[in-house]
């Protein structure tokens, strides 16, 4: 990492649906420095299209253990995610997302088409935590502009956990919904893993379903489902053609929304992955030493205004970091809005699935 | 790790079934020096019971971000798992799964006594690889020690995927049998994760089904089995009182039998965790800064004499690694003899599930 991240343990105080950086050092840059993406350059990429499952889930390579040095592997082609900003990078999730929403919207049509359907994606909130609604309002959103229906379950802070229960029991009898998700964080007195172990495995658009975490670990299996924040820092590395294998990369944070699908993933890709949280000694020497970044210090219970519980916090803030990182994802228009670009391409796998669906880029998702 | 793994792939061509170091540098010993265990003080310590299931599993303690230096948590007492080596501690595993297994054989006593029966462990073997008959006649002899049924179905290197299913499907529904293990590698034109996948979940003795390896990651859940190698190697680390709670542990492989499983479970016990693996192009640097490193280089493939995968590879070995670290594990006599006895340990687990049964120190396992 050089200096990038001598101490990354961020500040920040911004909106938490986006405040998942991602840095990388002025090693791992591979090309980015080129990717500048001009205006008639990013109209040309407009139907560039989001990673297939498989390539998201990295490629099948037995371990050969060699004793003889390893040479570094080569730099993959420029990428173009990335716009320059001086000597860092800033990569431009919100470009990404709208690719891939922009793909997302055309499939869904085609299956509307040919089956008259349209994937479905169902929420359940809970309580009146005003930070829910808004997260829950963008998914929904999401499902709109796609052309995917959405329905919504609203609960009071009061109801029992049997009632939340029987609210995605329902929806996992109902056809018209491949995805269901519970927002969280839930109200205390509610049991989470019990609520979450009631959704559908082959509805669990959010990927916390242990089976999906022990396939997404296991890198001979294939999960249904790899969690949504994970995912899209994995779209943004390989749309921005950093290379993975070999690679030092340091998660920060092991929440099962981020920080442990991601170092999961990021495995599957051959990344050397050192898994850092609140109780690590001496995280500046890691990240220090580290290729890439992914923050996501994800706790939920220490900022109750967090989402998913991801939000940066500590002592370096994104003015600071873009100066010595040499690409870095920007807050807001990161990883955040991939990740609900991704929860729509998990609802529509799902939906495929569900109704035999091959759109003619199939073989892409 | 100052100088104590700086080049840790050792070239030992030793027995793979205790292949597996377990380094600790100077600093994580933490009392180790004074593990010295003389005869009489052995004596004493012959009833030292094995770690519940619960402590192995690791403190449920909440993530607690705080931006302000953490200093390093205090030692804990001596332990007396390991006997002095010059200014190197031999972890002696031999001892320690010589205790585990004097338990189990008292509380196979008392379940045969209060329900008549005791726990059974129906393992299969196919083909007629010399080093896997080896490794299942341990494991067979393992339980005829503690009074355990043993059940041994053995196939022939031609027969048919299905007929290894079915000999899996005949002890899933043995009531008799209570754990189930299929002796890896199978030869190549099977489909190991199909087979796996046949073992009833809660005779998933080896720990490897997706589901269980799914509850090991997420740190909310607890899994009904974790594999043998990843407890031995915690129980050896919790029976040698090494702190591992903000400890930088470097597990070198990620196999589903030591590496992968192991890293999740260290993670458990809020270790910062670097998996290293035959693409990182930097083991040095990692090993260097690490204050245990666990090496199971697991690739079975590579190594066909392998058993379970794991067998140290590279160019260090141990007689020049005991100069360096402060404490290791000797092979054999290491992590090898703690693995079969946690195999015991999941059996009996098991059969006290199945037959609701509760040994005066049930509260351990």
């Amino acid at each position: 990492m050089g200096a990038a991240a001598v101490a990354l343990l961020a500040a920040t105080r911004r909106r938490p649906t986006t405040s998942l950086y991602l840095f990388l050092s002025r090693a791992a840059r591979a090309g980015l420095h080129d990717a500048a993406a001009p205006a008639e350059e990013k109209a040309k990429t407009r139907r560039r299209r989001r990673s297939s499952t498989s390539r998201l889930l990295g490629p099948d390579i037995p371990d050969a253990w060699d004793p003889t040095p390893r040479a570094a592997p080569r730099p993959p082609p420029p990428g173009r995610a990335g716009v320059d900003y001086g000597c860092t990078t800033i990569i431009d999730g919100k470009s990404v997302a709208d690719d891939i929403r922009f793909q997302i919207a055309e499939e869904v049509r085609q299956m509307k088409n040919a089956v008259g359907n349209v994937p479905g994606l169902a929420v359940v909130l809970v309580g009146d935590r005003r930070d829910s609604q808004s997260y829950v309002r963008y998914k929904i959103k999401g499902c709109e502009d796609v052309g995917m229906k959405s329905l919504l379950a609203e609960l009071p802070g009061g109801c029992t956990e049997d009632e939340v229960v029987d609210s995605v029991s329902r929806f996992n009898e109902d056809p018209s919904v491949h995805g269901i998700l519970v927002q969280l964080p839930l109200p205390h007195h509610m049991d989470e893993e019990r609520i979450l172990s009631a959704i559908s495995l082959d509805k669990d658009v959010d990927g916390f379903h242990p089976l999906n975490v022990g396939n997404l670990a296991l890198r001979s299996r294939k999960p249904l489902f790899v969690p949504c924040a994970a995912k899209a820092c994995l779209e943004l590395l390989l749309q921005s053609r950093i290379e993975l294998m070999g690679k030092h990369v340091t998660v920060i944070g092991r929440s099962k929304v981020v920080g442990l699908p991601t170092s999961l993933l990021l495995q599957r890709h051959h990344a050397t992955v050192s898994i850092i949280h609140a109780f690590t000694t001496n995280p500046e020497e890691i990240t220090r030493q580290s290729d890439i970044v992914i923050s996501a210090a994800g706790v939920a219970n220490l900022d109750p205004t967090s989402d998913y519980g991801y939000r940066l916090t500590g002592d370096v803030c994104f003015e600071e970091a873009v100066r010595v990182a040499s690409a870095i994802t920007p807050v807001p228009g990161g990883v955040g809005p991939v990740t609900i670009a991704m929860l729509l391409a998990n609802t529509l796998d799902s939906a495929k699935r569900a109704y035999g669906f091959a759109t003619e880029s199939q073989e892409l998702v």
